[in-house]
Parts: C-alpha cells; structure tokens; sequence
C-alpha cells in the first residue's frame, strides 16, 4: 500500500523525538511535517538537540521544524501529538474540527466519556467512541488518547489478573524515570544521589484513568517517585485478588497475555505484550526497558505473601509504550479498523 | 567521669567506619582498638581506604588495625561489632563467654528470644533479655543486637502510630542506598542508570524484625529495592489501622514522639527521633539523611487515603540510624541502666 | 565588635544559598537582609526550596525574599551578589554609584583594569583598584570581583609553581561539577550516564582571568567538560616550568604555601589553602571537596614527567572556595584593609 | 562459505559478553564454546548474570559455561580470549603451542617485539609478526593482542594526523568508563557523585603501545581518571604537531580516514572509523558511543589554539572498539590475509 501520512506536533521534546525515532522507520507511515513551538521554528530537526542514543536518519534530520499553526498542517492520515497539555487543549479541538484524527499524549480531555483512553491491547473497543465524539462535538475528525505513561505500564499486567482473579484493591508504589518529566522537567542537581518521592498530579491520573480503561472500580492506592534513571518506569503492585491463585498460573497468564494488535499482527504490536522473568532479581531498568523493542512490560518477582495477595514488579519504557508507541501502534489499530 | 573504653570489631568496612567516625568525637567513649581481617592487619586506619565524607581525626587515622584474635581483646567496656554474620556467629559468642558486652549489627540470633534486639526509642525494655541471656547461655558478658537498617527506619513511626491508633496490616516498598550492601556490595556497573527490585533476604528479616520489636503482629508485606544513592533508605508505607484516625494527629504525634534516650539525654539521642516536612517533596535522601546528626527519620507525604489507610513516606540514615548510631545509643542506654 | 551588616542579592540560587550557608553562621557579619527575583519576591528564604545538604538556621528560614530594587537595599557593610550577568551588569554600578561595597560572583567587568578580581591568598594587594574605580568612575562605593570558580582553583597552586620556578607553558582539562551550572543550567537527562565536553565560554575566561590574577603572560590552554558530580571541579594540569624541579619539592610548596588571609588569620581562611594528598588516587570530588570547609583546594598526582614537566590534579569546592567563600574572604581581607 | 569456529575464554565478563553479543550475530563466525572460572563452570551462559542491554540469542543463552582447561578447547579457527593478563599469561602461550590462533585482549606480552598489536585500521600489517613468532617461540599457532581500549581510541585520529602534519609532543586527559575496569573494578560506593583520578596501569599502556603502534617516539604525557559513565572512553587531547595545520583540513582528514578493514570491506569494520561531530559539545559518551555500531570513534571540538597546536576530544566505545570489536576486526582481517 501506499504509506500513510503522519505529521508530529512537539516534535523537538523527548517524547516528540521517540516519534520521530519511531515513525522514521515504520513501514505503513510516512512522516511528512514536523512542528514545534517558536524557538524552534524554523531550524532542521538536528539543529534542535536530539537527545536519544540513535540518531534520526539524515532525510528526516534535515526536515524543517515548522511552527505551530493549526491553518497549515497539511491533509494527512494521523496527526501524533507530543504538545504540552495546555497548549493542546487549545489546538486538539481545533484540529479535530479540521477534520484531523489526533493521537494524542496529553492528559488533557483523558477522562471526558466520549474520548478514546487506549491501551490496544487491553481496551481496542474504545476507539468506537470517536463515533460519539463526533456526534457529540461535531468534529469531522477526532481525539485518541493514550492513557499517562505510569497507567498504562501498570494495567498491562492487571488486564489478565482482572479477567481471571478479580481484583478488590491494589496498592502500587513507582519509580519512574527522569525522562517522563521531560527535557527539563528533573534539573540534575535536584537528583543525582537522590530520589524525589513525588510527581504533581501523577497519583491522581493513575488512579482514575485505571479505572476508565479497565471498567472497574476495584481500590487503588498510589505513590510515585522520581529516581535518578534515565527511562523505564518501575512499578511495585500489591493486588488483593477476588478469587484465590497459585502464583505459577499468574506468571503463566501473564506471558500468554495477548490482545488485538497480536492478533492483527500490527507492525508496533510486540509479540508478548508481557514478558515475565524467572529471575529474581527482575525486572531491571537498563536491562529490560527495550523488551520488545520498549513495547513490551516487563513482570518480575512474581509472589504470593498470603491467600488472595498478589506482589509483583513491572517495568515499561515510559517514552514508547508509556507514550509515543502506545500512539502508533493506536493509529495502526485505527487503520485496520477503518 | 572518666571515658569508657570501646572496641569496634570490623572497622574497616562502612560500618564500621561510621563507628569510628561516630566514637572518635563521642563524649563518654574512647576507642581503644580497631580490629578487622587479615588483609588490612598491621595497616593503620588510613592505608586501609577511608571512604566517608570527613577524614577521621589524626590519631585515630594513625591506630594500627590489628588482626581479630578473641584473646586479644582487652578488657573494654563495650565491644562493638561491624562483622560479617557468619563470622559474627562464630566470634561473638566466644566475646560474651569471656565476659564481653557486644553491640552487634550482625544479623545472626537476632530472632533468639534471650538476645534484645533494640531501637532505644521504642524498647529500651528489651536489655533486660540479657540477664536471661546470662542464665540460659552462662555467659558472663552479653549481645545486643540492633536491628536490620530498614525495619529500624520502618519502627520508628510506627511506634506512635500503633500506640494511638492501631494497626492491621502494612504494605512497604523500599528504596534503598547502596552503602547498605557495605563496599563491594554492588558494582558501578550493575547500578548506574539502574536499580535492582530485589535485596536477598532484606524482606524477610523486616517482617520478623518488626514483629520482636513492636511485640506485636499486624499483617506485613514487604518489597525491598535498591536505588543508585549513597546513603539513606527511603521505604513509602501504607498503614491499615485499626482505628480512623485525623491525618493532622497522625503528623503531630509522630513530630512529638520521644524514648527513654530523649528522657535521658543521652549525647547520641536526637532531639527529635522523627522529624515531620511539611514540604510534599519530602523526605529526599540528599537533603533530610543528616536530620538530627543522622539519628532522626525523616517524615513527609502523610496522606488519609480512606479511611483508616494511612500513607506515609519515611527515611533515615542507613549507616548511622540504621547501623552504627543506633548500637552507640544502646550502648549510652546500658550505660545509664547499670 | 558590632556584627557587621550584609545583604544578599540573588540569594535563592545555588550560589545565594551558599552565601547564606555561610554568612548565617559567621563571627563578623550579620545578614541583614535578602533579595531575588520577582518570581520569588515575598516568599520566605525556606519557601523558595532549599537545596543544600544542611537546612538553613530557623532565623534565617523565615526572612523574607524581598524583589530586587537598587533603591531599597539599606545601608549595610557588604553587598553579597550572586546575580546574573546581564542583571549585575545593570545593578552593581548603580549600587557602587549608592555607596555601597558589592563584592560580586557575576562575570562582567571582571577584566576591566580597574576593577579587583581577588584571590585574597594570591592577589590581596589588587583591593588596592578600589582607589583608582572610586576615581575613575566616580563611585563612592564599589566593586570587587571573585574570579571563575574554575580560575580560583587553577590559580591557587599555580601561585607558588610560579613564584619558585617559573611558567612556561600549562595545559589545563577540567571536570566540573553540576551545581556550576546553577539550578537548572543541566538538565538531568542531559547528564546521567554522560558527559558533555564543552562549557560555554568558560575556557576563555580561565586563560583571561588567570593573566589577571598572576599578572604573567605564560601560554594557557585550556578544556573545559561537565560531568555527572554534584559539587567539586577536578583540573587535570600539566605544566611546563621555566627551571626545572624536584616534585617533592613541589609538593612541599604547596602544603607550606601560605597568603595574606592566613597571616591575619581571617575567619573564613583556611589554615592550609592548599592541601596535598600522597593517596595515589586523590583528590576524589565527594572525599576531598570539604577540606578546609570548602576553602583549600585538594592537589594530588604531583609527578615529573620529564625535565621541567609537571603534572597534578587540583580540586575545589566550586560554590565555596569557587564563588561564596571566597568573596567573602575578600570581604574579611576589607575589614582588615579599611 | 561455512561458518569459521570461534571459542570465547572469559565469556562470562563483560568483555566476554561483548564478544558473544557480538559474535552471535556475525556472518562469518560461529560460537562453538564458551570457557569461564572455575565460578560459572557447568552453569549456561543465562544462569552466569547477563549484563548487557540486549540479551543473548536464545541458543547461545542455553550453551554451558566450560570450565577453562588447555587441553579440552576443540579445534577452532580462532580463540578469543577476554581472560585476566595473569591467567592469559599462562593459556595463551599453551594454545599457541597447540596451534590455536589466539585473538587477545590481555595486557601481558603487548610489548614483546614478535607479537603484532593491532588495530586494523592502523598497522594491519603487523600481522605478519607471527610469521617471526612462530619461528622465534616454535608455536604453530599464534597469539595477536588488542591495545589497551584507551590507546586504541585515542591511536585512531592520530595516525591521519600523524600521517599528515607529524607530531611533536601530546598532552592526553582521559575521562573513562565503568566498564573499563570490569563488572566488579569499580564499587557503586567509591564513584556516585564522584570521580578517581588514576587508573593502575593505564598511564604507562597508553603510552607505551601508542609508540608500538604508530612506530614513532613523540612525546606523550597522559593521565587517566575514571568517571562515572557505563561504557565509552572519552579523551581531550592537544597535539603539538610538526607542520602547521589548518583546523577545517583537519577535520576534513579525520572524516575521510579508511584502512585496510574499509577497502576489504569486512563484516565489523565500520564505514568511517571516525566520525566528526560539528556541533561543538559533542563527542559526549551516551550519545557517541554506539557510532557505527560501537567501532567508530567520534572526534568533536578540533580547535587551533595556536601555531602547530592543535586540539580535539575523542571518543569511543571502551568493550566494542576498546576491546571485542577490535580483535574481531582482527580476526576478520587474518581470514583475508591467509
């Protein structure tokens, strides 16, 4: 087929540099603009400071950064969105009304009922809802988002202990990475031999975006952390089940886990959503971050303390399955669904 | 009075080293000797590789570190041990034979009934074990143990809080500092842009530790980890309680929480056991370890999550509360109760 | 004698807390008041986050941020500033203008010939410039420079090398710590697990500063690098000496060396500027970066590596010895002076 | 062609990882065995710790660990030996004996005049010395060394630079990473938040094999530190060169430099084994390090500072470029020159 058109809006920030990173070689998209704020306007891509550890590849390293304007973004497939929430809860709405389908990692609009939260290989279905959004807001296009990057890492696992254990609460303590504050979210003074045990409104998305991508409303009880680790977030889940397990059929359930994308075989779908690892002292950040091309979580630890109360470890790549590859493999769904 | 006369057993390591850093400025203590393994016997204190912030002073810089020998060990007031457990095991039971009174961080019959395992805020009761020490082992010297760095962090807030309000059961997640794991505990390389969610035998000893402690029984469910910081754990709690409590309470009766030390002045007690920070970005390992000399913990995130679900987040000093300040303080303890 | 009165400009920063660090325990002088930006005008010094090891003395917690205005700042015996460049630019003159003495961290006009760039041990007699500024620009206050951090530390050793045997030729690569960058100059994900070889116009001003402070003209190249170290700058120097040395020698002249603040034994001199560690493996930033608290520089590596080459290893605190404790050095050097 | 047999000695370490990582995946070598300790005999390679940021394939992570034993190692095209220099001092001679072709990277018999130290790139013809080490020593196979990964990189942009403007004298700093010093060389304890400003040994190997390599007797003054960064060297360096230079020309040189590996076109060699960066703060290791494939060098900040002197900073990966990769390069080159 033809490949399709993808354009990126925050292009120059960590996340908008794994979409780039990302798109650059995927084999259905095709990246055709990218935008940015004013500072940036104007230069090429390499000009910007690229931070990742492989470099963009010359053709799109070269592409001029555009500034942000919603008149002048092109007709294309999919507009992927690395703007910062308040900026996109002004220009989303707009481009929808435009007729663009956003995929979208701000948390902005996350919780209105009529707004895709996806994580495609737990809750695929939810993309109907642009069907209500539609109606409802009269755009010709449309808003998906993927759910905070914490979130998603930490319902991978709890998709197949709810289907099969039930879950009555959960109580989960994370570490999360310096590269989901952003560029300059973490200064480094603030943190080299040292951890910061909190993140501004990160406990509360965790808790009510879980509860909108699982159907549920089992007790969840969060604390997050900042640790000096460049990327991969770490997550410590305590799981009060329904219904008893043995811990052997939990570890089996998790790595047999497979959703739609699996099923359609999407290009960004990792063969195991969830990987579990037999070693005890796993899963590990530097060591496990890129499983499945950083698509996969990575479970750990896997144990039971008592009857009906489950502990695990998972770990995720906060920037791709956290963020940008959640949002294309997203759109790659959208296109089979089409 | 005149100074009493210690011993410190395994001072090379960190440790031991805080021992020294600890003793060598310490107003009724006087080191005496320094012994440790063979491959640093005959070096003095400062070919042996200092590693802490501040140089021990001069002349206990220039001691000769002598080789453990149990025959060798004069008459001193107090023996304190930094030893590895098994050779704990072998070496502190012949130092009690001889009459010996062992401060021990060892790890080995801390769970013995007849040896007191004490944090001097909350069971300074518990040295009165030694007398049935005594009988029951027919030593005429005695051990005293201190316990496990993160259950002694853990206790402290707990003390007030089941006092007042009760509790049912605990869920902890640690971050712990690599000094924990003592020198050549972890590699650089294992550990930069890295942690690792498992500390062998860590979380056992927090369960047990706990309940000898606190002499009581609530649920506890444990996972230890360790963080790319020097010093300082950091553990995030979830308290089930018995009773509801006002959050408010809770910080404050934490803040006024005081021992036998504070009662007696002792010169290592802290004015403060636990200090409570009002900021929600604290406690951080760099800026609140040295609260009160090293020898307070530090409080921050105190959150009712539900009712009776409490939330906190402690940390305090590994090698100083956690270790070597906390045996010097029971050893200030037995002092005052002779 | 009556506390001396000082007022802090730019007192949030890294550098400001330092002063404040400082001068809030200091014998002579007493701080008077604090101002900064608008952004944390009429918060409290402890609202505006503290980030230094040691919490600042509750008195001084609880004053004020007043927002910075020329016209307010009262009539004190020092003006402590850690302002930006392009502020100080605007500010110090109209200060001097005012009357008052400003003793500045900020790098404008240090290279004007009237203006003292001090490092009180090396250069004390250049106070002396006052006189020629108080004329020249009609000011009846003034100001004194402190050099680049990186300078200060270069310098100090350098100083007896050169008045015992001479400099040809240096060759300089340095490892500078974090906090040289202010607050939020390196963004942690810029610098975990990193390096980054170039520091903006640092290089030039070491060579510049260095003519200045020796009053020589010796050849001077220089590499200036960041790396992932919280306090203390490292300088790697070779040196190509005009008569040829002994290195024990060498290392004798620096432990024995001694400046003008010493003899006058001004509180804030440490009794050796420069201490000399035989350890092969020192100075190490985190172990020596406190010596003389804060206030010597740490050498080490002294080697002849051919007839009139000489190779060390200096390091400095670089927000004391650096920036705050050595203005205020230079500010005890004026009392004396006055 | 079939696939030549390779055995690994030490494959347990990290550059023992390095060699399988790599190894696993060439086109024209198969890993036949894999030798360690006494420690991981009888264990698979998976049960031995795997550290590396990608796992091994799944057939290599099965293969058992065989206990290191001369006379047990099959026939082979080549062996690869990543052992400690006091043990290879004792194996490698044996294999030799036995007609092993032998690819090492221990430090011992680098100097000894019959035996060729490579880096491809450089002095290919080296090789030929085992033709006089075979008559010299009676072995019927042969032992070919790597260079110290520091002088390996840093030898690389000097030879162009050699070649074309000759060299006088060099002043090097080097800044090098953990895994330089092995899995266990660096403890966590003694390098966050600090640097070492020696490295045993280094100084000396750098120096020494930079003459053998180049076979040319310019002055060289180096120190070496180790800093905390996981893997990639990173080396300021001045050059004093013989002929004046223009810097553009320079760079333009270093960019275009290819060997014998280029023209060859083997497997490992990358296309430019050096590349040059423009923007003036970089090379930075976690940026640089994996540039073609981990077995360029980057060189950044090439600077005239003065007639015929001549700066710049280079970089490369330490266990690839530094270690493995050379000696398969190697070993690539020995194929096409049988």
């Amino acid at each position: 087929m033809d490949r399709l058109k993808v354009y990126i809006l925050g292009a120059t920030g960590l996340v908008g540099q794994r979409y780039v990173q990302l798109l650059a070689k995927h084999p259905w998209f095709e990246i055709v603009g990218l935008a940015a704020s004013e500072k940036n306007a104007g230069k090429t891509l390499a000009q910007t400071g690229w931070v990742l550890e492989e470099p963009p590849p010359p053709h799109i390293a070269e592409m001029k950064i555009e500034r942000l304007d919603v008149e002048k973004i092109p007709r294309v497939d999919f507009v992927f969105s690395a703007l910062p929430s308040e900026v996109a809860a002004k220009v989303e709405p707009q481009l929808a009304t435009r007729g663009h389908m956003v995929l979208s990692n701000a948390s902005n609009m996350r919780m209105d009922p009529d707004v895709p939260l996806v994580v495609p290989e737990i809750n695929p279905e939810d993309v109907s809802l642009l069907e209500r959004q539609r109606v409802e807001r009269g755009w010709s296009g449309g808003v998906v988002k993927k759910p905070n990057c914490t979130t998603t890492i930490l319902n991978l696992p709890l998709k197949p202990i709810l289907d099969e254990w039930g879950i009555e609460r959960i109580h989960v303590v994370t570490m999360q990475a310096l590269s989901g504050a952003g560029y300059s979210g973490v200064p480094s003074v603030a943190i080299v031999d040292n951890l910061i045990p909190y993140i501004r409104g990160e406990e509360e998305k965790v808790a009510a975006e879980t509860k909108k991508i699982l159907k549920t409303d089992f007790e969840i009880y969060v604390t997050t952390t900042r640790v000096p680790i460049l990327d991969g977030h770490t997550e410590v889940v305590y799981v009060d089940t329904r219904k008893d397990f043995d811990p052997t059929a939990v570890a089996d359930a998790l790595a047999k886990f497979k959703g739609l994308p699996q099923e359609l075989k999407l290009p960004t779908a990792p063969e195991r959503p969830i990987e579990v690892r037999p070693q005890i002292d796993r899963p590990q950040p530097r060591l496990d971050r890129w499983a499945g091309g950083g698509m996969a979580v990575v479970v750990g630890r896997i144990r039971k303390l008592a009857p009906r109360k489950l502990a695990f470890v998972v770990l995720g790549h906060n920037t791709v399955r956290g963020a940008a590859g959640n949002s294309i493999l997203t759109a790659e769904l959208l296109v089979k669904m089409r």
